[in-house]
């Protein structure tokens, strides 16, 4: 299965990138990887890659770079040598399974929908993100790629979401929780009580209103939101991680018995952060398009990049776009 | 100075309300409390008051209580003789200088709005939250009291967390950022556009957008967002609260070396915990309405209500309802 990873996109590009696609190789036999961008800047990281590895991976020249703060839209439609944009290209195609990009978000969006295209039925494609929980991790979506939602397009998220999470954990009937300010049925504005209308009628397993409070305890299997909530969850639980990190190290820093019990702790402790590193599971996937497009961090490391190569092969092994389709078509 | 305490308001009510009433007058010598409520369910908590304590409070009767459940503006509409209401009359008379709820959140501003009143001039109330971050704390609002917003009110929030902030931290001139989901001048809605237009010629310190990561690093001293969105972070913020001890307990049960470390570690984590524990520093405030409301957290412990009783002295004592009249007057 070949994937077409743009090797430019990220904030640290195109160094993680190359090293993620080699990182990767090495994990799976499978695998082969098309790295689209500068060929010189690419070739360096390379070089240390075994033959066995080597030999799976390509790289496709695009000369041209969508940057961190260009303008979504644009940028993609104008800048058609783009990294990103000619691994989009390679998936419309059918010459890759999926792209990766670590660029961009807004970009990946709109490329998705212009490049590789929206399924058939499906009005706006959503980004799901998996959080981590007590028992086993939870997909919310949308992260970022509707920033406001109709009524459908929170019941489209529902569906795909389902569909995602039935074929990646084997849960047969995965529960669904529609996001709002409070559990009671009277919460919420408009567009969430004719959602959640609809969902009632929808045939899914949909277990009423979760708040902010029930996603990180993972009260159902998926969380429905608009873009700019789900954009403003994630990124909020980074920052309370980075608080963390800042205050412990600031509290410890000097202090010997604390030291003493943070390194008798350190196992306990690495096993709790990990399960906070969402990102080394790899990327989002954006559910809705024609194709398998998944967005890596944009601090992505090669870890990260690896890992979102990882969701792609299974994403591709469990034909989950054909499973969307099927049931959008 | 008199303040109504809710004595029939949360979820550990009527027993904590009381207590911390107890607890908030040993403190301050010049607090009067009237706790508002049923006198038989009130008495048997303040037993145990010293008579220099037990002279500074009073019950006042009100023999309904209007319910988390319970519809918030037809409650307070209707239930003239609840715990809550009453409270709240006695600030609308000028006979407590604020008053102070643990109940239903929705009922507490839908009270604010019809029994105490808005400052004129003001469109709607924004409750605020003080959030912990690394140097000093950020105030969040709006957090549940208009759940969407007009341009208007994002900007009256942020006049008033102005305020607010200078008078309770000394701070000149505190910055103000405008959450949305990015901090590139593209981005947001259509309100969030607007109302960031209006605030760059409020003559405010205003810094633009803050997304999501930057709220817990406080990058500006007052962050303003619509009732949505502020109830989703702080609840979510709660929520990975919550599975971070159920985690830590878990992966500590049993393990000898980890405990022995977490024991070490045990004044330090104490210390960062604390920080988090912001319900202890007492309540949320309703800005713009025309007298002291302040919401305590719906599972209030008697020291967090002694710390709502705090935060409503410490703005009694400022002066904070005049000074937000007079700027909007």
């Amino acid at each position: 299965m070949l994937f077409a990873l743009d090797a430019m996109g990220g904030d640290k590009a195109p160094a993680e990138p190359c090293r993620g696609a080699v990182m990767a190789c090495e994990e799976n036999a499978e695998l082969s990887v098309a790295l689209v961008g500068k060929r010189e800047s690419i070739e360096p990281y390379l070089d240390s890659a075994s033959a066995r590895v080597r030999s799976r991976i390509s790289i496709v020249e695009a000369d041209e770079v969508i940057g961190m703060g260009d303008n979504p839209s644009a940028s993609i439609r104008t800048k058609k040598n783009s990294s990103m944009r000619v691994a989009m290209e390679m998936v419309r195609a059918g010459e890759a399974v999926g792209c990766i990009s670590a660029g961009n978000t807004g970009a990946i969006v709109a490329g998705g929908v212009l490049v590789v295209g929206r399924i058939r039925g499906i009005d706006r494609p959503g980004l799901a993100v998996p959080i981590p929980s007590l028992e086993r991790p939870s997909l919310l979506l949308d992260v970022g790629a509707t920033v406001r939602c109709k009524p459908l397009n929170l019941c489209q998220f529902a569906h795909m979401g389902s569909i995602y999470m039935r074929s990646l954990t084997g849960i047969a009937n995965p529960s669904v929780g529609l996001f709002s300010n409070g559990s009671e049925d009277i919460k919420g504005d408009e567009v969430i009580s004719e959602a959640r209308e609809m969902l009632l009628k929808s045939g899914l397993n949909f277990d009423g209103f979760v708040e902010g409070k029930d996603v990180p305890l993972g009260r159902t299997d998926i969380v429905v939101c608009d873009g700019f909530t789900g954009n403003a969850l994630i990124k909020f639980g980074e920052g309370i991680g980075e608080l963390v990190k800042l205050i412990v190290h600031r509290e410890l820093s000097g202090k010997l018995l604390p030291k003493i019990g943070a390194a008798l702790m350190m196992p306990a402790l690495k096993k709790i952060w990990s399960r906070f590193e969402y990102e080394k599971n790899g990327g989002s996937p954006l559910l809705g398009v024609n194709g398998i497009v998944i967005k890596a961090h944009g601090n992505s490391s090669c870890r990260a990049i690896a890992g979102a190569l990882r969701v792609a092969s299974g994403f591709a092994g469990l034909k989950g776009t054909d499973l969307i389709k099927e049931s959008f078509e």
